[in-house]
Formats: C-alpha cells, structure tokens, sequence
C-alpha cells in the first residue's frame, strides 16, 4: 500500500497561500443541485481556507495525554455500559467530531431533532444538520445498575472503559418510531436495524463523551483513517481551494472514475486552483454483501497507482461510519460530515445510502428523492451539492463517457446482464484485486433493480476497465 | 346557538389602539417549554397588533367574486380530479391560508421537505414550518386522463368543479414512506391512513390552487367556521394583545376550563391587557368514536352559556382540517395553522394529537414528546408554548385545582375507572349536550392507558362538573 501511504504524505506545490480565517467558506449561495455557475464568481477572488465545521469548532472528545491516567481512574469507579462493535464506531465518529458539533451520545431532545427534523437548532439559534440518530441503547438491567449515577464508564470488549459519558440522560427507545422515521419503512430485514436495533436495550443513554484514547482498530487500515482534524491539516497543507467529497461503500467503477476527474476539471475551469478530490470509503458497519472493507481499500489503492485518478490531487481516506442504508435520511448524514472534515462539494449519485426494499420487489427509496432531499436539507445550506452524472460506454469514441440523451444508441450501459452475456464463466466467484474489478451492484441510473442483489463478484470486461 | 354567534359578534372596548405594523410580533424569545418569565417584559411596553402570518403574509386562495363566472368557464373545459370529502377540507384549509405560504397542493418539493424537515425553506431564506402532507393523490386513470395538460379541475361530489389546480406536477405518492416518517409506525389500524391513504391513488398532483367559491357545508354551522382573516379582524376588533389557542376535538372539560381561565389570569399579570381565547375545536374528519362535530359545538356553546368561560374574551371558531392523529408531528400543524389565524400562545397538553397503538397495547407516542417537539420545532420560534398543567379534583377546596404534587392524596383525578365507581349504570349510553358531559377519552395525564379507546358515552358526577 505504498502508494496509498504517499498519496496521504505528499505535499504538493502550494500554489497559493492559504487564508487561516475561519469565517472564509466559499462564497457559493445555498445548495443547489447543479453546478454552480461561473458568474459566481466573475471579477471576484477566489479565497483560501476550508470551510467551516459546523457550530463553528471542530468537536474533538479524545483526552488529552496529559489527562488520560487521572480519567482512567476515574473511569474504573463508575457504572459501567458495554458497547458492542457498531457503538464503538459511533464513539470513534463523535471522538474526532464528524458529528460537531454533538458532543456525545445524543439526549432525547436531540433525538427528538434528528427524527423529526433531521437537523439541530444552536443556543445561538443557527441550525446544523443532523438527520441519523448518533444513541446509545442500554437495557433494563444496565440502567438498574446505573441508578442514580450521572457518570457512567464505557467499556470495549476487552472489558477495560474506552470512555466516559457524564452529565447523563435516560430516555425510552422508540425503537418502532425511530426505525420508522429513521427509514420510512418498517419493513422486516433492514441490515442496521435487525444489526442493532431490534435486539438492542429499551433505554437511550446520552450525555458529554470524553474518549479515553484515540480508537483504533489493529487491521492493518488504522493509519488510512484520519480524523476531521488530521484531513483538515493535509487539505491544507496540500493548500486546496475547493474539496470535493466522494462517498463510497463499494469498489471505484470507470464510471466514478470519469466523474471524479471531470468534476476536477470543471472545479479548474471556474477558477479554483487546486482542487483536491476526497476519495473516502465508509470504513463502518455494513450489511454482509456489500464488498468489505480491506478489499475496498485494495481496490481504491489500484485506482491510485494506475494513475486513473492522479494522487497529487486525491485524499484516499476511511470515514469511520457505521452504514443505515436509509437513503434520503442518511445521505445527508454522509455529507454533513464531510463538511467537518473540510469538504465543500459534495457528488450525489443516484439511489444515495439505497438499496431494494427489503420485502417489496423494488428500491426503497425513489432514485431522485437522495439529491432532492440534500439539495433542500436544513444546515447544508454551504455545501455546493454535485448530482451524479450517468456515465456510460460511448462506443463512437471507444472509451466511458457521460450519457448523452440526445444518441443513446451510441452508449453502451453497464448492466449486470450486458455483463454476464459477455462473459464465458457467469459463475466466476474470484475477486480480483484490481481497480477493474466489480461488483453489480455498483449500478447507478444504468443498473436495472433486477440487478441491485447480487450474489457473487464478477470480471469484467477490458473496455469497461479502460482507462478514461 | 343565539350565544355563539353572540360571542363572535362583540366588540369589547378596545383596552388599546392597535398597532399595524406586520413586524409587531410580541418579543418573546424562542420556543420554550415554560411560561415566558415576566422579566421578558420588564421595563418594555407590550406591543399590540397580531402576529404575523408565516410567510409575512396571509394566503387567501378563494377567487374573487368577479373573476368567478370566468374562472368556472375555464375549469368546465379543463381535465377533471374529483376530490374526496376530506380532500375538500384540505382544500378549504389551504383556501384560507391555514397553511400559508403554502398556495395549493404540494410539490414534490415541498413534500419531501414536510416528510424530512417538517419545514419549508422560502426563497428568502427564511423556514416556516409544515409538518402535515397537504397532499392530493390520484389514480393511474386519473394520471392518463390529465395526459399532457398544465392545468385541472378539482371537482366535488356533485361532479361541479370547486377549484382549478394549475403549473401542475404529477409525481409518485409513496405510501408506506409517507406514512412511516409522518405516523412513526406502518402498523396496520391508523385512522387517517385507513380512510384517505391506503386506497388512494399511486401518484400525487401538486400546483397552484384557486378555489372557485368560499367552502361551505351547509351543515348549520359554517357560520362558526371564519377564516384565518376573519379571526384576526374579530381579534383586532377586540383589541386583543395577546391571543391564546386551544385546539380540541373533544368536548371541554372542568380541567380545560380551569387551565384556559387560568391561563388568561397569568397573561394578564404579565402585564397584557386584553388577552383573549381562542377556543378552536377541529372540525374536518375525526375517527368514528370521536365526538362529533355538532355535538361538540353544543357542548362549547354550554360552556359559555354557563359563564364557564368569559364570553367577552373568548371566540370560538372551527378549525377546518381533518385530523391525522399523528402526535408530535401532527402538533406542530395545529400550532402553526394558529399562528396563521393571529395566535402567539398555544396550549398544549399531555400527548397532543395522540392515540392508542393501533396494535400494542401502549399509547402510539410519548405522552411528553408532543410538547418537546412543539417547543423545537423549526419555523415556530415565533410561538409561546404553554404545557398543560394537570387538573384534579382537589378534596380539600371541594374544586378542581392544578395538582400540588407535594400532597398527591389531597386530589382525585379523573379516571375512567373511578367514573365508573361511582356511577351505577356504567353502562349508560346516552350523551348529554350539557357542558359537563364528558367522554372518558377527555384524558391528560390522569388516564391510565387501559381507559383511552372508550366504547361508549358516560355522564359524569357533579364534582367533576363544578365551576372552577
């Protein structure tokens, strides 16, 4: 993974200096679903420095070094709550402040917020989004052996407290009400729900997070996963004026590769000087056939180092999320985040945080409702939203394209059953390591809903692997 | 009724000249949860004039009576929807600018803004809030028949148009989502979904309305049911500087009358002067064992006739929407339709809008969650919320009194198990118009859950009927 190791180090030219102001965002107005125009930005200067965390600071809920000794002490003296794996990674992504500016697990009038209007409204009555409930479940014996405490130790599976949680609050688990606002179905076999809700403790737990030491996960991927902070510190090193985020869950396909580099072209012709791409995979929970983790990041490593996408101007990184797979709800969670790690262009793909209806026979989710719905959400209001664009193989110029309407007989789509009639082995179960490898599943506009519940991998063929 | 209409028709002496001005909201702060403290107003002077419609000003969508005759010919030779009788109430709802700025059956747009933000953001910027699906759904037939056309007309049960919808847009109606982010539960059972969902139509159609004559039942009491406009200039007329809203669809009981007296007490040693009810039953669909309309209005009219409360100071009016029963969403709807008829205080009780599950045996919502979301919620920062205290008969004044929690065995609450105690017909059918007629369903916090899905009528003892 040497290659991946030097994109994160490098240090490009910078090719101008950075402001430090923090009140510097970019001067784009509200959200939009298409590219903003170039008139934004006539006769005027582009400024440096990344946008702002929400509520203004970046939240970071790691003890200090000096501190930790004294906070473990204290930690073994309280009541005690265990999490399971799927918490641990909440309190990874509150410990670095993806969440900022929650500063824990949330309490009930912040759940309150976030199921009914997925953001949050500040003392100083601004409002960020925040549209996935960030909670802690306990049962009916944990709060027992609470009582009246208001500390309470988190502990690992070790058994040793990762955490404290103090000015606590219990509340009741509305575990129907929350699946359902949460999701908009209440359908049976929802992978998060079924994971860790349906099992999970009839009590919330909120209260202020304090993280005894940075988490880490020993597998190897640690050193790709950079917190809100360490980003903010490599955009700025690499003195990026516009930082465009790419949320992925699967293997790049040529598709995305096209779209990224054409949103970095595009970025240039506005006037940005060095836009920087973040290319950051869900590093989190997600449901048994999406492609794991390590897989992907060998994949995306390939992408690198075939020059597909250029590393002078990628962050390869792992955002630390759990997945929902709610859709419209959770593609807000996806990009707010992003925000506090420095991103100001976020790309919206089709069926964003999707998947098929777990009893019906179609998607869950309309494929449009993703963009829509973050293009109006309350607190992204500063992120320039950048919907998908359909790629397809543009067989006039032998190579991916975006779809043109106007000669659809020119393109070829991606299809799971283009696919499979050109390939001799359907049944091919092996996963190639190469950033050509893919998964059906990795449909966008083009994959038919017949397709979105594939059963094994596949190779695909050379012309959709060529190079864009 | 002679004293209803009564009621609407005084003009008490104007305590004060009324200022105009459309920004001369009271200067409360945000939401809250609690009684605004005086300090709020020390040393100020109470401004008068109502508060401002959302939006700045109020939608009145009726065509004006000498474009009628052309605005009928137009709608005769326009693609035909025929409307539902609650269709019709929302029509009158949005007629009337109860959801203002809202101008007509939503667009997808503002849909998926209701369903995932329960607000609208305008195009200044600004939020008003909108929780309830105003939404009109119609058939594939339907859809075929409007083909191509911009424009239709909303046609009632007699096959007349009512209303021309223009700039249409026709979109997908998502059942199951609409009523899993709306109710918080899919399961089987919900009333409003039974009756306007579940057989309605796959799409829905969104536009600009204009409704072709002011709504009316015939019913014998449309003279009740005034418009948002109507309401703020009888408001004005009576020189009202505060105006307090309690939505009910239930007869009033001795408990809400002590809690309406007492509140207006309290207003006015804040230093309003003339703080005036505005005593606001539901009058669109309600479910089967609710009361109904007529009789609930017969129940009101004794209330006043009795002297219960201050005919001077009190309106009652109908609220035209139907009833959704959808809890802490539906709450902010009641709240926000208020605002829009000159309300800055609302009552609000224990599990506003609520009910049973319809299948487990719980109430379907948090009995405080109502007031919690209220008090959050996006786009009502403007209104005061006042929680329901909880009434009692207290033993020791021989009178209903809010409950002193300090010495809990000197009150009786009003328990359907204890009406039954003392009554030695428990199976007593009939309802008496009589202002303390009372249905067991009439629970706060008082009623266990066991008593809420009442089966019949009852009459209440005398204690229970004392003026407070």
């Amino acid at each position: 993974m040497a290659s991946m190791s030097a994109v994160l180090s490098k240090s490009p030219f910078l090719s101008q200096p950075l402001s430090k102001s923090p009140s510097s965002d970019l001067p784009f107005s509200a959200a939009t679903v298409s590219f903003p125009s170039k008139s934004h930005r006539r006769g005027g200067v582009i400024r440096a420095g990344l946008i702002s965390p929400d509520g203004g600071k970046l939240v970071e809920l790691v003890v200090s070094e000096p501190r930790r000794r004294e906070k473990k002490h204290e930690a073994a003296e309280l009541p005690r709550v265990e999490l399971t794996s799927i918490d641990v990674q909440w309190m990874h992504v509150l410990s670095e402040g993806w969440a900022s500016p929650l500063g824990g697990f949330m309490r009930e009038s912040e759940f309150l917020q976030t199921l009914h209007f997925n953001s949050l409204r500040l003392d100083d009555g601004s409002v960020v989004n925040m549209s996935v409930p960030i909670v802690l479940a306990i049962d009916d014996e944990q709060k027992a052996s609470i009582g009246e405490s208001k500390r309470v130790a988190l502990v690992g599976s070790d058994g040793n407290p990762v955490a404290i949680l103090s000015d606590i609050e219990i509340y009741k688990h509305p575990k129907e009400e929350r699946i359902a606002r949460t999701w908009g179905t209440t359908a049976p076999g929802l992978p998060y729900v079924e994971e860790a809700i349906t099992n999970a403790g009839n009590w919330l737990i909120g209260g202020d997070l304090e993280v005894l030491e940075p988490v880490k996960y020993n597998d190897g991927l640690d050193r790709f996963r950079l917190s809100p902070a360490e980003l903010r510190k490599e955009l700025e090193k690499r003195g990026a004026d516009a930082v465009f985020a790419f949320q992925l869950r699967n293997p790049v396909h040529n598709g995305h590769a096209l779209l990224m580099t054409d949103t970095r072209r595009r970025l240039l012709e506005m006037g940005y000087k060095n836009p920087i791409l973040l290319l950051h995979p869900l590093g989190g929970y997600t449901k048994a056939d999406d492609v794991p983790l390590s897989w992907r990041m060998k994949q995306h490593e390939k992408v690198l180092e075939d020059g597909v996408l250029d590393p002078e101007t990628t962050v390869v990184s792992i955002f630390p999320s759990p997945m929902h797979y709610a859709g419209p709800t959770e593609v807000q969670w996806h990009a707010k985040a992003r925000i506090n790690a420095g991103a100001n262009f976020y790309i919206v793909g089709r069926d964003p945080a999707g998947m098929g209806h777990p009893v019906e026979k179609r998607d869950l989710y309309d494929a449009d409702h993703g963009k829509k719905v973050l293009s109006m959400a309350p607190g992204l209001e500063r992120l320039n939203i950048l919907p998908f664009r359909v790629a397809a193989y543009d067989k006039t110029q032998g190579k991916m394209a975006f779809f043109d309407p106007s000669r659809p007989q020119d393109f070829l789509f991606i299809s799971g059953t283009k696919v499979n009639s050109l390939l001799p082995n359907t049944n091919l179960t092996l996963l190639h390591f190469s950033w050509f490898t893919y998964k059906i599943i990795l449909s966008d506009a083009h994959i038919g809903q017949e397709q979105r519940k594939p059963s094994r991998w596949i190779h695909v063929p050379r012309w959709m692997a060529s190079s864009c």
